[in-house]
């Protein structure tokens, strides 16, 4: 015999898949003796049971009987007994949190006789009447599917025929009026009669609760929180307690610690005279909660006891729902609070020194996205006017500075010390030089993988994108906001990366602390533990990540101060060194010359002149990665996206010709080249190593550059570690053609200067061929390295910069994605070939090495997923190495120390989220 | 203990993996009692052995000398014997043939000794030196590694400085000299004398051979082959015999029918006074095989009793050499004859007749390539002049027109009744009334799977493209050639789309017999059967592929006349009906209004007139299609393809403001839009499902055209067959999205119309990630259909027009791909995506139908590799469905009836490939 219900004194917080959350922590709190209206649950089991029949469980009402007897024996009265009722709430409560999403029921058990016995034992007949009326409304529309809004009208009718501005306009009479036409309106709509019966009214709202887990808000909920379908909601029915009875009466919150910085002491709100939903509502001012002890000393005594005992039990900052009943303390809810940043670092880490919970229980409990808040400067929230404009907040930090248009102006300003913020509708790599040079990054177009977004979050700049109010003119100088505002060029903005928001003038900063001790380095951050507060707190759980993690973390970077930088925050090495960058600013005469070079001599000229260059390059990344290895991809984009837009050139060649003028020979050249390497779609174009194996000399340049180098600092007493990554292999042939070439190239440099280069080269994989045919690559890669970013726009037959702005937003509010796939991985497509890969790899040459080098890898939940499938590094922007040292440690607790499958999904064992908050039930 | 070594007399054609082709063929005649020179085969399993240690497996050369010692027995002399020697040919043998590339070495056994005693033994001093110093030339350069060249330098200089023209300018002096400088030649290049033991020479000879089997052309050969790399070859050892003896003997090759047409009688050629070297090379007038009974009616009488047992045994065309040596007939090798396309149907059938193999087997022996080559007019081979040029032979057959320029110049032309071949650079969707106008189009851009080759494919038209020595001026509307040749508009071209070749003038012409028939649908073929020849064959083919294939048929067609022309060929529905060519022509102007609608009210509008026109496109559709499945397939293409090219739009505004001129508002408002909607990789954007799920009404438009259509022919007493098809789904959700308005529009039309619209509602399966989630998605769909041309270019990340033209030869070239994998599915990759699919669709949806709609559903490989990966059906261009017929029943014949997961690589059993070619040992 299944049993579907329990008494709050039979379970506990560990039953949170059987109960829901709430019920769990409300047994909890019962089974450690505090004060808790009597009450039971009915199981999750019991839902599932009757959605997948349709039918009530068997059994379940006897149970139900049994369990409500006992209350009933607590309280010393029975359900709607007339005289002296016995109310119930009646209350969803899922494993996971869904605020909102299901059905409550209060006072169950009113009924047409047992609301003057309530009147007569509150002594208020307003309170029993109003009490009715909302058991009236709320079932109504929950049970019996009367339209919510019918009710609402009808209230507001009543209101207005009083003059009433709120509910407490209206009086006993009014109230009680208002039931009888709520009971008129439910016979009109479901031509039934509102049950009288206060057993029939309990079993309809349980089952009322039960459907509700498959209302359509609760299924599309589910479907964007990648919560299963099938777990079913339990519900809690427990003896009501009233708030409202008087000035001896009020209903609280409160959290055991400041949820905003983690500090200790009493953090909450309280309303005298009030329900626990008058307080959340907002309908009326609360108190602090200190006040409490003024108006009723004894209660708020009890509950400082009550919190401490909480936090000592759950070990954790909890949040809690309490009541007060003439004098009676009563706890209504708890659960682990949900906390900003700051405070869950801070927390974490003064429980430790509390000696609550170990440094690993603290690790658990602070997550990466937090941490990448914490290492910006923000503004003063208190200090900040309206904002100009909303755009999506792309790069976190908040940045102020003078409006610029392009990037030379950008360099100009930033060069003669002024801070500068770039505003163009989007960027392409010629903005580069301008998104350096600037504090921030804003545009008009875009989403948060465009160009501007993704450029920006490398670097560590602060971006706001996308921000589509605002009418960027470039050619004028200036924007225009919504309101009118017109900014022209050099007047001070301020962009708020975190929020969005776009302010006018210089709103006030404040600097991060984290940042400043991070960027001091690995060791002055140690030095810094030992001080307290924040900064310690954040190092120690570096710490901890560091000592637990099986992940190596490697940065992408493409200059030595970025590789430097890298270092500071900790890098292990350059996972992706990309060298197009190289191809750019002064260089891109010489890229143009190779490109439009008639003969092969030609070619050769221009190639030769852009290899010392290119040996200077990677000789200074060299450098400031000595000792550690350094991945070198071969250059990967299509040659044409270094000659100058298609578009512009025609318009300026066509608009001299309509002039009578003759167009500039270079422009009629670089169309014609223009013209020829035109392509559809250049992400699927030649490019990659497919550009290595056709364009002669190309790849032996620069395999060349990296050798010599690689000669220059073994000369210098330094410790080279270069690698050699070849881009978008598809297929082993590709590879093994361009590593004969790789070879032959490291020999010939070998021999020349007598020193033994030996760089290990691999492949990156980033098309879903490359997955599937894993065991062939493996045989010539000493290395895979995933570039999920190509392989997420392949996989999907989606290309980043297309489409993320105009339908990503569209199917995350359908639920087709949870989050967009370019921040956090795909996992059941994308990451189904990245295990392929892995496995697949491995298999053909045991000691592989693999990591990761899309953005990814900076990203916790997608951290998470690459230790569980098995990699050995991951490599992500600079500013990212801390986010990822944090969540490898995180990762390798949660998951163990192996690749062995997890979900990966960035929640330890109790779906506690990656950033510190969440926690047990819903409230 | 292994063994090594096979006498002739111990082997059979069974043994071709172990013997080699040539070695199993000539085991074969031996056991026949054929007069085949005594010798002997090294297995292949002696060459693995001996690449795997690089030294000789031990007892290999005990095992010789007993097989040498046997045919020293037989032959009544001894190997190298200074009086009458015993010489030997040395010559490589693989499982598959691989021309020319392995070595050969002959007269083996001849020394300074023994080449006295040849020249006595045979009569002539210069055959004797001219033997000898051909092994020194042969060992000289493939045994010891003196490079080639040097020996022919030698021989140049010394017939200069005899004056000699050739060979036969050397007397026998001449030739004893150049022994003696060849010997000098390798004594100085090798530091070694020229091997004087004739034992010696044999075993270094053999281990030659072995070694050839990983010379670089072998390994290149392979790779494009994709012949595995570790079968290795054998080495056939046997008696030389000497058909230069002089008038008494000679050399041949014969054909037991004739191999271009396949009648019966004798075929072949006859060299007196020659080794079969000299045949082959044509370095002299061979005579027809039938002068052979006057000069020697004995062997000639001999040879056709040979050659009628042969083909009696080996039930097939054989391609024999043979030598006389003074009056004796010896067999030096026999296979299955190469053939035309022709030969093969007309062969195959004719042995039926004769009771040799039965349908089954004839069936086998013909191939779907062929079929098409047959289907198409050819140009009379011997009455074309010179090409103009050439260009990539893209889509079969011959044509004859007037060049033009443009598609308006096409449609007026045709429509007066012209016939014309239209010129581009390139192709785009705006040529299409001029592709359809024209008999043939000729591109001086693209590869085979450019737009043009594409189009002109599915619609069965003659084109050449990439022609790229034409320079193709279409403003001044002419083209000229690399000879100067200007043609002007108007002048009469043939382009041969087999061949490639584009000729001025009017090419005389061959029309296609079998096409006719075929055309006259299944019924007249199947008529046409009774009357014997090409078209019977052909027939009787079609009706055995069509009694035993498992896969069905349909067709790609967007047109009643696409379908019904499908449908003579035998299509059993339509697998792929585009709609973005509804949206083309003159409808491009509400298509452009739905696009630039600023308030849905517009949009609506522009949607509901395009609704008529596409319920009667669907209606026509459905009735030529009448009782068979239509596969509908929602538009897929960005919208912003329907509008006019960004550049030419961006120079026609700015030069008309350069002049000072205001420009068209209408190009402004396209300008504007073009700009907002234009894509970097439009492959990858807004389009499919995508498309669908963002713009409102124009899913629920197309699925209202399509049940409206039902409607209608169901109230004509017809029985509509509609399915809907949602392309470039990457998740269920976006299926399940889109399903539940196909299914609210439905239900609509269905309760307007009192008439039950029914339409499956399936998806493309053309991304990786559908592929890889393909449970789920079954889950939600009727039916998966393969987008394979998508598949391919996700899979491997590139795109088609872009990439193909530029580095598919050099990847053909260097060994990456064997075939574009847009024309023969990419089995490791893609195929393996296609087997996933199938797989998980299945046991999510045992009842999932499962089709291909890409181009490879008429690609013969890839039929097969469908057919063994267990699909339902292939829909392939109209033109190609008696192709797939035949493919899909020759599939069924040797991968069994189920799908078993055979290698699907459009090869039967033995071989033989799906040209009805191929067979035994290499020449």
């Amino acid at each position: 015999m299944v049993r579907y219900v329990y008494d709050f004194a039979e379970g506990g917080r560990e039953m949170a898949g059987l109960l829901g959350g709430k019920g769990a922590n409300l047994a909890e709190m019962t089974r450690m003796g505090l004060p808790v209206p009597p009450g039971f649950v009915i199981s999750t089991e019991a839902c599932r049971a009757y959605l997948a029949t349709g039918a009530e469980p068997e059994g379940l009402a006897a149970e139900v009987a049994r369990h409500l007897a006992a209350v009933e024996e607590s309280a010393g009265r029975t359900l709607g007994r007339p005289d002296d009722p016995l109310l119930l709430s009646v209350r969803s409560g899922a494993r996971f949190s869904m605020p909102g999403m299901m059905e409550t029921i209060l006072n169950v058990g009113l009924t047409d006789g047992s609301v003057h016995g309530l009147a007569r034992v509150s002594g208020s007949e307003r309170f029993a009447w109003d009490s009715y009326r909302r058991l009236l409304q709320m079932f109504g529309a929950t049970v019996m599917g009367v339209p919510a809004s019918r009710f609402e009208e009808a209230l507001g009718a009543l209101k207005e025929r009083r003059g009433a501005r709120d509910d407490l306009g209206l009086d006993a009479e009014d109230l009680a009026g208002l039931a009888g036409v709520f009971k008129d309106l439910i016979r009109r709509e479901t031509g039934e009669e509102f049950p009288q019966d206060p057993a029939e009214q309990l079993r309809r709202a349980v089952l009322a609760v039960f459907e509700s887990w498959n209302g359509e808000r609760a299924r599309l909920y589910r479907r964007r929180e990648h919560i299963p379908d099938d777990l079913g909601t339990a519900v809690t029915v427990q003896r009501m307690v009233f708030g409202n009875l008087g000035a001896d009466s009020g209903s609280g919150v409160a959290f055991t610690r400041d949820p905003a910085t983690g500090r200790p002491g009493v953090y909450g709100d309280y309303l005298p005279d009030a329900q626990g939903e008058d307080v959340v509502s907002g309908i009326r001012n609360a108190v602090p909660l200190a006040d409490l002890e003024r108006l009723d000393a004894t209660s708020y005594g009890r509950l400082l006891e009550i919190m401490e005992t909480l936090e000592r039990h759950y070990r954790d900052l909890c949040d809690i729902e309490f009541t007060v009943e003439r004098g009676e303390l009563w706890m209504l809810q708890t659960r682990v609070g949900k906390r900003t940043a700051e405070a869950a670092f801070a927390i974490a880490d003064a429980l430790v020194r509390e000696g609550l919970i170990d440094r690993r229980e603290a690790l658990a409990r602070v997550g990466g996205e937090g941490l990448a808040r914490l290492m910006f400067p923000r503004f003063d929230a208190d200090r900040t006017g309206e904002p100009l404009a909303h755009g999506v907040p792309a790069s976190p930090g908040a940045a102020v500075g003078a409006a610029v248009f392009d990037s030379a102006e950008a360099a100009r300003r930033a060069a003669a010390g002024e801070r500068v913020v770039l505003v163009r509708q989007e960027t392409n790599p010629d903005d580069l030089p301008g998104m350096v040079a600037a504090q921030a990054v804003l545009t008009s177009r875009g989403g948060k993988t465009s160009h501007a977004a993704v450029v920006a979050r490398g670097m560590g700049k602060v971006c706001v994108c996308g921000a589509e109010e605002l009418v960027v003119d470039t050619a004028a100088r200036r924007f225009t906001a919504p309101d009118g505002t017109v900014v022209e060029e050099g007047r001070v903005v301020s962009v708020d990366g975190s929020s969005g928001a776009v302010y006018l003038g210089a709103a006030p900063l404040v600097p991060s602390e984290v940042m400043r001790r991070l960027e001091g380095g690995v060791d002055g951050a140690a030095e810094a533990a030992e001080e307290g507060g924040l900064v310690a707190a954040v190092t120690r759980a570096l710490e901890q990540a560091d000592s637990v993690r099986r992940l190596e973390v490697r940065a992408n970077a493409d200059t030595p101060e970025d590789a430097a930088r890298a270092r500071r925050f900790g890098a292990q090495g350059i996972g992706l060194c990309r060298t197009e960058h190289m191809f750019l600013g002064e260089r891109r005469q010489l890229v143009e010359r190779m490109i439009l070079a008639c003969t092969p001599g030609d070619r050769e000229q221009a190639l030769d002149a852009l290899l010392p260059l290119q040996t200077d390059d990677f000789a200074g990344i060299l450098e400031a990665m000595d000792g550690l290895p350094v991945t070198i991809r071969l250059l990967d984009p299509p040659l044409h996206e270094f000659l100058p837009d298609r578009v512009e050139l025609s318009v300026r060649v066509a608009t001299a010709e309509a002039r009578g003028e003759r167009p500039e020979q270079r422009d009629l050249e670089l169309l014609a080249a223009v013209d020829r390497m035109h392509e559809e779609n250049p992400m699927m174009g030649l490019r990659g190593v497919r550009l290595g194996l056709a364009v002669p000399g190309l790849v032996a340049m620069q395999v060349r550059a990296v050798a010599s180098a690689v000669v220059a600092r073994v000369r210098a007493g330094g410790d080279p570690r270069a690698e050699i990554m070849v881009p978008l292999v598809g297929d082993v042939e590709e590879l093994r053609l361009v590593k004969a070439e790789v070879e032959r190239v490291l020999a010939e440099v070998g021999e020349e200067s007598g020193v033994t280069v030996d760089c290990p080269v691999g492949t990156m994989i980033e098309l879903p061929r490359a997955a599937l045919t894993a065991g062939p690559i493996a045989e010539e890669a000493a290395f895979f390295s995933f570039g999920t970013n190509d392989l997420t726009q392949t996989t999907w037959g989606f290309s980043r910069d297309d489409v993320e702005a105009e339908f990503f937003p569209g199917y995350i509010d359908r639920g087709v994605f949870a989050a967009s796939p370019f921040e956090t991985l795909d996992e059941e497509g994308v990451g189904r070939l990245v295990r392929i890969a892995v496995e697949e790899g491995r298999r053909a040459r045991p000691d592989l090495q693999i990591g990761v080098c899309g953005e990814h890898g900076g990203d916790p939940a997608s951290v998470h997923f690459f230790h569980a499938a098995g990699l050995d590094y991951v490599s992500c922007s600079p500013f990212r190495v801390p986010v990822a040292r944090l969540e490898a440690g995180r990762a390798a607790l949660s998951h163990g120390h192996g690749g062995h499958g997890g979900d990966g999904d960035g929640k330890d064992a109790d779906g506690r989220d990656a950033d510190g908050g969440g926690g047990g039930g819903g409230r």
